[in-house]
C-alpha cells in the first residue's frame, strides 16, 4: 500500500495512492490524516489496504489524478524526527573533513540526533534559506521509517514489527553552521533546517525482496541540477538496520505513533577508503560534503560548491523494473526573503 | 487565563481552569485540545478568555472540580520541544562537574538542544525508568513557553509577541548517560527521557508584574521527598530571555504552533562562585547535579545521591500571595518493569 498527504491545512489530507503513482483517493471515513492512520494503525490498516486493492483494480469511482506537486510531506508535522547515522562510512568521511577522529565505538553504538519535526517540507517545496554564501547548504539523501507506538526498552527483534511505512528524506544540512554548533556540545539545531520528504510512504510489503526487515536494498538516486550525483545502494554498508535504530531511540522512553526514524546519509564504501563520483564510474554520493572530502584528499582542497540559490536537488528510488517507488523529492534552493 | 489538558485519548481534553485551580470547564466548541487552541490562537483566544471570565464569576453551570491528578501535560505530545540552557550559571557548574571548561561564547550565544516531544508526562505521572543504579536519575526544574507560529528569522523583539502560554517543566535527565552521549557529538538522546509538565499553562497576563515579557520573576520551588531543595528566582541570572531563545530556535526554520521552548535548569549565582543549600540559608538548586558539584568542590566528592525508585520530586511556583500559579508537578520515580 502507498499513502500520501495532499496539502490541506496543517496536517494534510490522507490519500491512498496507486502503485504506479498515477491515481489516488482520499479516505476521510477511515483516517483524515496520516497521523490519524498511524495513531490507529491496527484498526485502519486493513481497511486502507482494501481501498488500495480496489484502486489497483480500477474499482474506485472517486479516484483522482495524483500529483506530487500537490503533496505535503507524508507527515507534514510529526511528533518526532530521530535521525540515525547508520552509514558509518559517511560519518567517517564527514568527520575526517573537519579533522575529527572516528571513535571505534561508532561501529557498535548508533549515532542519532533529535531533529526538528514541526515544519517538514513537501517533496516539491522550495528550500528557503537566508544565506547561500556562508551557511554551506547541503542535501542529505536518506531512507526513513515511520512507526506506530513503540514501548520503552523495546528489543531490536520486537522493534522490527513497529515499522509501518518507509519513505525518502532530504535532511537539509548547513555545513557552515555545523562545526560551531557541535563544538557547543548540545548537537545540531540551527544547522538542521526543515527536512523534506518524498511524496509517498509505502508499507514494507510494497518493497518485496528489496526490504529484508531491516534494510532497503535499492540504489538511492540523487541529482544536482539534473546531473546524476549519487546512486549508492541503501542496503549496503548500513552498519545499523532500522530495528536497531528504533531500539536505540526507545531505550529510555517510549516512541509515539508517527515517530519518524531516519537512516542518515546513505553512503557506500568504494575502493580502499573513499568513493568515486558517478562520472568516474563510482556510485557517487548522497550529499555534497562527501565529495568535497574526497576532493580534499585527492587535490588538497574541495572543488564542488555547496548549493546556491537556484540550485535544484532531486532524490528518488526506483524498483527493480525502473519505476519510482516513492515519487521524487525535487526541490529548488531559494532565498528566504525572495532573494 | 489558565488552561489545562485533562487526560483523554492521545491529546487530552482542553479545559479552562479557574485562577485558584479549583474548577474547570471543557470547551469542545472552541477548541477540543490545547494543540487546536494554539493552531488557531488568534481566532479562539478571546473566546477562551470569555469563558475564563465567566468561570471566575461563577457563571458557568457546567464547571467541574479541577484535579491535577486528572491532568496530562498541557500538550500531551508536541511537535517541538526545544530546551535552552539560559541560566549559564547552571551550565558552568555542570560542566565543571564533568571537568569541561565553559567557552566565553556561552555568555553571548544561547545553548539549546532539540528534545523528544512525542511522549510528555503529566504532572502526577510516575517517572518510570529501567535503572536507578547507574543512570543517575535527576530532575531539572524549568520554565517553558508555548508559541504560536513563529516565522523563520524572527527578531528578538518580534519573538516576544509569539509567547502564548507559560508553564513549568521537569526535564528529567540521566546524568550517568550524558557524558558518553555528548562525547559522540550529536547531543542528548537517551540521556533525556520524557519530560513532565505542570498541570496548568497560563497566559502572560496572568503573571502580572512577575512577567516582564522575557523573564518570569518568581522563585521556582523544588522539593525532594518533601524536603525543600531549591527556590532560586527564575527571573534572576537568566542570561537569555525567552524572546532571545525563540529567535535562536527560529534562525534557520519556522517554528510550528505549539512549539515548547524551555529555559533550562533555573539557577542563581550565590556568593562568589557557587551556591548554598536551603538548609545553609541559600536558595538551593533546581537539580541534583548542581549540589553534587558544590559538594565536590567543598568535600572532594558528592554526597547527595541521584534519585532512586520510590523517590519523589515536587516542582511548583507561587504567586506573590503564596497561591500556586501552575499547580504542582509531583512525581515518583519507579522501575519501568514494576521494580
Amino acid at each position: 500500500m502507498k499513502l500520501a498527504s495532499l496539502k490541506h491545512g496543517r496536517d494534510g489530507r490522507l490519500v491512498v495512492v496507486s502503485r504506479d503513482l498515477s491515481r489516488c483517493v482520499p479516505v476521510p471515513g477511515l483516517a483524515p490524516t496520516m497521523q490519524a492512520a498511524l495513531d490507529d494503525w491496527a484498526a485502519v490498516a486493513s481497511h486502507l489496504t482494501e481501498v488500495a486493492t480496489a484502486l489497483e483494480a480500477g474499482a474506485v469511482a472517486e479516484a483522482q489524478v495524483f500529483s506530487p506537486g500537490h503533496c505535503a510531506a507524508p507527515l507534514p508535522r510529526a511528533y518526532q524526527w530521530a535521525d540515525g547515522s547508520a552509514y558509518v562510512n559517511h560519518v567517517e568521511l564527514v568527520r575526517r573533513a573537519r579533522g575529527a577522529d572516528l571513535p571505534d565505538s561508532f561501529w557498535t553504538d548508533p549515532l542519532m540526533y533529535q531533529g526538528g519535526s514541526d515544519s517538514f517540507l513537501g517533496p516539491r517545496d522550495d528550500i528557503a534559506l537566508a544565506d547561500d554564501q556562508t551557511w554551506g547548504i547541503d542535501f542529505e539523501a536518506e531512507i526513513a521509517v515511520m512507526t506506530d507506538d513503540v514501548p520503552m526498552g523495546v528489543s531490536e527483534d520486537a522493534a522490527a514489527d513497529h515499522i509501518r511505512l518507509l519513505t525518502l528524506v532530504n535532511d537539509v544540512s548547513l555545513r557552515g553552521l555545523i562545526p560551531g554548533e557541535l563544538a557547543k556540545g548540545f548537537g545540531f539545531f540551527q544547522s538542521k533546517p526543515s527536512s523534506a520528504f518524498a511524496p509517498v510512504a509505502v508499507t514494507p510489503d510494497e518493497l518485496g525482496e528489496s526490504w529484508d526487515g531491516a534494510r532497503l536494498h535499492r540504489p538511492l538516486l540523487s541529482f544536482v541540477n539534473g546531473a546524476p550525483f549519487g546512486r549508492p545502494d541503501a542496503g549496503q554498508d548500513m552498519t545499523f538496520g532500522f530495528p536497531r535504530l528504533i531500539a536505540h531511540a526507545a531505550r529510555t522512553r517510549p516512541l509515539g505513533a508517527g515517530s519518524v526514524i531516519g537512516s542518515g546519509t546513505v553512503s557506500n564504501k568504494q575502493g580502499t577508503d573513499h568513493g568515486s563520483a558517478i562520472a568516474e564510474g563510482g556510485v557517487g554520493y548522497s550529499c555534497i560534503a562527501e565529495v568535497r572530502m574526497i576532493e580534499t584528499i585527492r587535490d588538497g582542497q574541495p572543488s564542488t560548491p555547496f548549493l546556491r540559490f537556484g540550485d535544484r536537488v532531486r532524490i528518488t528510488m526506483d524498483d527493480a523494473a525502473g519505476r519510482p517507488i516513492f515519487g521524487a523529492i525535487d526541490q529548488t534552493v531559494v532565498g528566504s526573503d525572495g532573494a
